[in-house]
């Protein structure tokens, strides 16, 4: 691994972290830090606080001059007009790693307060993230300097997606709602105002990692478009980048100016950009995790030709309707499928796409059709639609699906609509690796991605 | 009111009910009819099954004219080949509403044999629905017809939405997802091959229903393009008709010809007609949900300008990308507004739309712009993004924003993004009357229709 590459390694996997500003009091940032960090993580930690002898439990330090031992990271959590002199602290501890928590820099304005960090930070060589940032999430080595606490944001699994994210609130937000969800991270990365390492550094190192199988980066900005797009390009060439970019429209780029102060330039220009690079943008919230999941649990596919199989034919049309929307195809099955689909429909059944099951349809059914259909060279790709309420499903049709599957050269990914009963075999439908969307829009969304990134890899 | 709708009104208000094809064995149609009739309607209740004296602890007759009582509805649900005789057997007993679930009528080509029934029924003056269908469900008196398993769809609580679908999977799968979500319903309805009473039939019946507050409909294609058209346009001008419509591509067209038969016209036809008729098109499954719950809750704005509140930045972003793109605007807030906003942010705060309450915002913050923001002449309608994740947010802002919900003469509506903890509260907001999103580009949806109704309406 390159030096920078590796250095930022260290932030995933201290040995010892060192939290300034760690506070006594429920409620406060240094407090829920700590908290955070010594629920998991397994290395040493030192709170630093000039005031108290045991913090949750662990001894604390006065100052950081007390620690004997070394420290590789720092996670700082002062007021702003105490900065200074803690990174002045850690410079002289030689702590080569800091995340920088405190806010109140270019953000609202103070360009020359962050230039002065930035002074005392490279004449250390100390790698920095933030100011004004929540920091980072590793669901492995469980180093977590997010300071929103556990009970009302969850931390999700383990698992091969990771985050870059330039709004911490929003980072923050979706990492609970993936968690939520069972799906699982690996790291996630809040930079704020991103003076010391940048997007693209994270971007380039999660391009590394072995854990990390799917990248997501919320954008409003990035620091610089060119190294972006061309560290994005090499990177999806081994595995997928995902791009939500929020300042899209002329009102959204002014709210973005005022936020992270990002010029968040022409969107025509970042699309076409994307489209080049091999990133795939996602375009609403439930878009990124969507498609993340899909990336992560499916191959991609090899051409855009869907079969859509139901046991409800309203879903049936809505899904052709999406399907042709999202620009994808419905395949047209080849003679042999359509002959031995014939044999397993009820006489009144009828071989279209898409494949209508009939409300009767049952786990057989089911498995039969996806046999050939996983066989048949005329499709791409296979979307599940199976409705669970009915009488004759049988909740084994997750397993049925799951070993399509694992048989098929060709992605699938399944939806159930529905309420409690439904969402649970959501549920088990994804413990089984195989994604599963509570509208046919949102499987057919995810499909796409599925589609778009196999072309990117040059499958088709 | 007039007749046909007083007649309709039967179905749903029924003092005795007959299920003829009532099965012994659970897992079968009219097992599941009956067993989920029994569980909540307080009618009498007369299984018909010729082999059976007891079904589930209900008395069972061998025949329609061993019941000494007069039956006001009778819920078929015999094989194919003894619908005819059953029919004869009502026309014989009086009964003046039908409800028939069987299928296998013109859906697969047998339009003779609809035309059979239809003959029969005409003679006997009886009201009738499908064949081919689920059926109704109302929340108020417990009529229930769907042979889908409670265990498996849940029946949503009383409240004012009613269904019109003509795709009964699709109903129904609706019905349960929304009974997850805790949205209430008055009346649902599954026409099937509407032989009898049509979509516009209900359409009519649902605008003088007095529980109904809103309407949905799914449709393929309508019995009469021009008289739907009309009866939407009269209604909407009394309660909002949302109408999502199936085969709106080539592709879409073709799967629903196969499904419901429908000849699905040209959607840019439908489209001008919803327009022209003050129909709201709902264009994906979540929209229609996210209308209906939002019509529920609130009034309509009168005019499309939009404040958002918010205490995470990169939200106040991506909400001012989607109302931009949905073609609604950012208010500028009055002068006093802005003067008076100015002193409840912190010194580094800006007064922006959107108004950035900044992370550590705590209830009072927000009460306070809530306060300037509802009495604000410039603003239309608000959109509060409140994160539940942040140490400083506490559970009151539910108290909050429903009371300024409340006071306000202004639509308001919220988006929290989260997991487990935040969804609790998306719940609690809702409970209090406040439609609340997961993601800010759902509220902004909801937000469109609550523009789009006020436009209808002619409040601007």
């Amino acid at each position: 691994m390159v030096k920078i590459l590796a250095d930022i390694d260290k932030f995933f996997n201290p040995k010892s972290i060192a939290v300034i500003g760690a506070a006594r009091e429920p409620g406060k940032v240094g407090y829920s830090i700590l908290d955070s960090l010594r629920k998991g993580f397994s290395g040493k930690i030192y709170p630093i606080n000039p005031f108290a002898d045991r913090i949750l439990g662990l001894q604390a330090y006065k100052n950081l001059a007390n620690v004997k031992e070394a420290i590789d990271l720092a996670v700082v959590a002062v007021p702003k007009k105490a900065v200074i002199t803690v990174l002045k602290d850690c410079a002289r501890k030689k702590i080569k790693n800091i995340v920088l928590i405190t806010s109140g820099y270019s953000e609202i304005g103070d360009s020359k307060g962050e230039m002065e960090l930035l002074k005392i930070l490279k004449k250390a060589k100390t790698r920095f993230i933030g100011p004004n940032c929540l920091g980072i999430f590793d669901s492995y080595s469980q180093v977590d300097t997010l300071f929103l606490p556990e009970e009302k944001l969850a931390r999700p699994k383990q698992g091969g997606i990771s985050f870059i994210s330039q709004s911490g609130a929003f980072g923050s937000a979706l990492l609970d709602l993936i968690a939520s969800e069972g799906i699982g991270v690996s790291k996630f990365i809040s930079y704020g105002n991103q003076a010391g390492l940048k997007d693209v550094d994270f971007l380039e190192y999660l391009g590394e990692d072995e854990k990390t199988k799917v990248i997501v980066c919320y954008i409003e900005g990035v620091s610089d478009g060119r190294k972006f797009m061309n560290i994005a390009k090499r990177i999806s060439a081994k595995k997928p980048v995902i791009v939500f970019k929020a300042g899209k429209t002329e009102k959204g780029a002014i709210a973005a100016a005022s936020h992270t102060g990002s010029l968040a330039g022409s969107y025509d220009v970042y699309k076409a950009a994307f489209k080049q690079s091999g990133v795939l943008e996602a375009s609403s919230i439930e878009d990124i995790f969507d498609f993340a999941k899909a990336l992560e649990m499916q191959k991609p596919a090899k051409g855009k030709r869907v079969a859509v199989v139901t046991n409800g034919g309203g879903f049936g049309v809505i899904t052709a309707d999406a399907i042709a929307e999202a620009g994808l195809e419905l395949a047209g099955f080849s003679n042999e499928s359509i002959k031995s689909l014939g044999k397993i429909l009820p006489e009144y059944g009828r071989v279209h796409n898409p494949l209508d099951l009939v409300g009767d349809a049952d786990k057989e059914r089911y498995r039969q059709s996806l046999d050939i259909l996983v066989r048949d060279k005329n499709v791409d790709g296979i979307i599940v639609v199976a409705l669970l309420q009915t009488i004759s499903l049988q909740p084994e049709i997750v397993d049925i699906v799951a070993e399509a599957k694992n048989k098929a050269e060709k992605p699938i990914v399944v939806c159930s609509t529905g309420g409690d009963y439904t969402k649970k075999y959501l549920a088990e439908f994804e413990k089984k690796g195989v994604p599963a969307f509570i509208t046919p829009e949102r499987a057919v969304k995810a499909m796409w991605a599925l589609v778009k990134y196999g072309e990117v890899l040059g499958k088709f």
